[in-house]
């Protein structure tokens, strides 16, 4: 863990022993799935950031102080000390709108539907969270950025609602469409150019129009803002344009965290926080050239490497009535988000395919001590990466080749993969056993064409094994 | 050929004999390849329309009057009795710019790069007429439709100028980018929302200024207007929305007409026309529910089949001081502009890999009492076709299955692919001998996921023989 942070201080400060005691026995009175009918579902709101590391986390240690509302969502709320995405936007949301790993639903490489085109999210091989949500009745929608299927292509006209959105705002992806201000967006299939208007306000103002829409039922909210992904660009609230990436980078983390604050506060206004469940991660690090203070000192970003920064995120939960707060647990990843809001709503898992998640929602309501997992894994290319608390085991095109105690060496700078220490090996073995039972990569289903994936393609056509630089 | 017109009407009315001889004279002596200097090159202005069928021109037959300006660019210039395109649009365009027939190319498919990505137009593997002037000194410029680069891959961002264009203006290709009213316009490698402006319109007063500003130069305009591509939409002169598809088809055709008017007279007022080869043509047929009356009767428009409404295209050359006017040719084909371009600039072919075209440079300047070809040939998919001036072979999948005297049956209703008939049997074999002497299709270099494309795989693979839906 790059970042560690103490949480005894944070559960004290929130709240007294008779507060919790008061929470818990809500929970256990609180059983959707058994009640049978939708008024007892919980609300979903989830809200995906953009490219911003955990470094930049007041909950999670950061000093930069960018982030009050999220921090004080994490204080409410629960946290994990390690959550891991993909190192990569497009691998993150796959993984993330599954719950099944890259080996399986093949998106294992970084590829931008709507700036390359040529392959999308197949709503006929994979099962998103919104779509089984929505075929129990939940109303869903998604008010930000999709990137993962090319709304030129006339086939895919429909694909939000193939995927189980019902309503969307979102943008089309075109590589010149602003993410920020002016932005092209498609509002229900309709592309239109808003002009002085500033994306982020303008996805937040639709969620919260969609949750006052549908306050009388049980809706699932997926709000992936751009915030704070490259280019970097002046927010309302700080508009000088020639400021630095740094500061700009930090404005944008800043107004990221004021709209998160804003759909908790609305959550509070429309009469729906007792019953939302409100989950706020980020999809994977930031560049290198940012670089934030932490308990830890300072800390560089990375994105797109299988570093701690580039892949353990934030994981964020908050619903002071369903789930008892000031509480962190250790391990999850992004394979867990969907079948933890398939056991709040009662809802079970499809078992048309294995689904990789294991859900944590006995935690979040207090009745089981800690979360399920053991293990967290992610995967990039011919990359894939498993870890435990303490040790993380690399392998490249199938062979182990790297293992770190990130307990005593958080910035991996000691490779045991060949230490015969007790337990170091005994980790190592168990790890690699784990990484030994997934099946090989699924094919992705077409050629994807990013930067990324024609430099992987064109080195291992070259034999190099070198990894392709970070895009 | 579908619409017979009689040419000597229009050679008598458009010349007599002295001011041809005084042409000819003219032409013999104008021979930019042996000056050597650059001031004696001519300039091309290429208007390409879009999806207009041969029975909308006055100047092949048509009795609908929409198109004055281009039928007296056709009697003072050179037109063909039969030019063949491509039925579908980016394989016309891939076959005009390169010179090369779509089984080099490996361009058998539609594939529209800005809508379905996943593969361009590649300046590794093909060299565009526009490249090889451009190479030679020539300043280039394209105003319009492209097609087939998709722009929003960062890897395609410079390709209009890897593929010979110095500066250009064109549609970026999104689906729900407007072709008409209010365009988003990618101008030099900027997108920005043309408000309140008719695209044709912004692509012809972008030519003339690129005309203006290069005519001191040698330079090569190429103009792929959007008239009349689908959606059918009010001109500036006929602003009914309710207008039938057929009137807002009419008017868009009489609107692209003044539009080569407008090219022609600017031509005229910038003191360029006695040195800039004018071509008009159009990049294959339109839909069947748009008929025109002509000649021949009424005509249904047809697109993406072999008939001749989808291939058989107009094509008029003008340069009244150069080109001796009001002379047809029989044959030509899209292969032939950049051979025709490249003679008459001087430029020998690039030797890297073979041209299909065959140049009909020494026609045009009177030099040869006729062009070169014999026979003419296009492909879609697996579907080769191939004629000379009476006959017409269709070949699918490899296998020679219809043929039809073209004289006699012009509807292509008697196929006289088993006939032993003599003269027909004959002209069979020496076009299937042709055909025979084609290579395989060379690969495309990527799975093209247009809709036709896919639909051609899905039939392939359940092993039906019936063609794709027109798209």
């Amino acid at each position: 863990m790059v970042l560690p942070i103490s949480v005894s201080t944070m559960r004290a400060t929130a709240m007294t022993p008779l507060f919790r005691l008061l929470i818990l026995f809500t929970c256990l009175a609180w059983n959707p799935s058994s009640s049978g009918s939708s008024p007892g579902k919980p609300n979903f709101v989830l809200i995906l950031l953009d490219n911003i590391g955990k470094e930049w986390f007041g909950s999670e240690g950061s000093l930069e102080h960018r982030t009050p509302h999220i921090d004080q969502l994490a204080r409410e709320g629960v946290r994990f000390e390690n959550c891991y995405a993909s190192p990569i936007c497009s691998v993150s949301r796959v993984l993330l709108l599954t719950g099944r790993y890259p080996f399986r639903t093949g998106w294992t490489f970084h590829h931008d539907a709507g700036i390359y085109g040529g392959g999308n999210f197949d709503w006929a091989r994979e099962q998103t969270f919104a779509r089984i949500l929505r075929d129990q009745g939940y109303a869903t929608g998604i008010s930000g950025k999709w990137q993962i299927s090319n709304f030129n292509d006339p086939g895919q006209e429909n694909s939000l609602r193939e995927h189980g959105f019902d309503e969307f705002l979102i943008t089309p992806g075109g590589r010149q469409d602003s993410k920020y201000w002016d932005p092209m967006l498609n509002e229900n299939g309709v592309n239109s150019l808003r002009k002085g208007t500033y994306a982020p306000d303008v996805f937040v103002n639709f969620a919260i129009e969609f949750m006052r829409h549908h306050r009388e039922q049980p809706f699932m909210l997926y709000l992936p803002l751009t915030l704070a992904h490259k280019p970097f660009t002046p927010t309302p609230d700080h508009t000088d344009p020639n400021a630095s990436p740094q500061e700009l980078f930090a404005n944008s983390v800043e107004y990221a965290d004021r709209l998160v604050g804003k759909v908790a506060k609305s959550l509070d206004e429309l009469g729906l926080r007792d019953n939302t469940v409100l989950f706020v991660t980020s999809d994977n690090g930031n560049e290198d050239n940012i670089s934030a203070r932490t308990q830890s000192g300072l800390v560089p970003g990375k994105i797109y490497t299988m570093a701690e920064q580039s892949i353990n995120m934030p994981l964020i939960v908050n619903c002071p009535r369903l789930i008892p707060g000031g509480r962190s647990g250790s391990l999850a990843d992004y394979s867990d988000l969907l079948p933890t809001m398939a056991e709040l709503a009662g809802i079970p898992l499809p078992t048309e395919h294995p689904i990789d998640g294991q859900s944590f929602a006995a935690w979040l309501r207090g009745n089981d001590a800690k979360p399920p997992r053991t293990w967290i894994h992610t995967a990039l290319q011919d990359e894939r990466v498993i870890r435990n608390e303490r040790f993380k085991l690399y392998a490249s095109a199938g062979t182990p080749d790297k293992f770190f105690d990130l307990k005593n060496d958080p910035q991996e700078t000691r490779n045991l993969i060949s230490s015969s220490e007790n337990d170091v090996s005994t980790a190592r073995r168990q790890l690699e056993s784990i990484l030994k039972s997934f099946p090989e990569d699924a094919p992705m289903g077409f050629e994807p064409q990013s930067i990324t994936a024609r430099e992987f393609r064109a080195k291992k056509q070259a034999g190099s094994t070198e990894k392709p630089e970070a895009q």
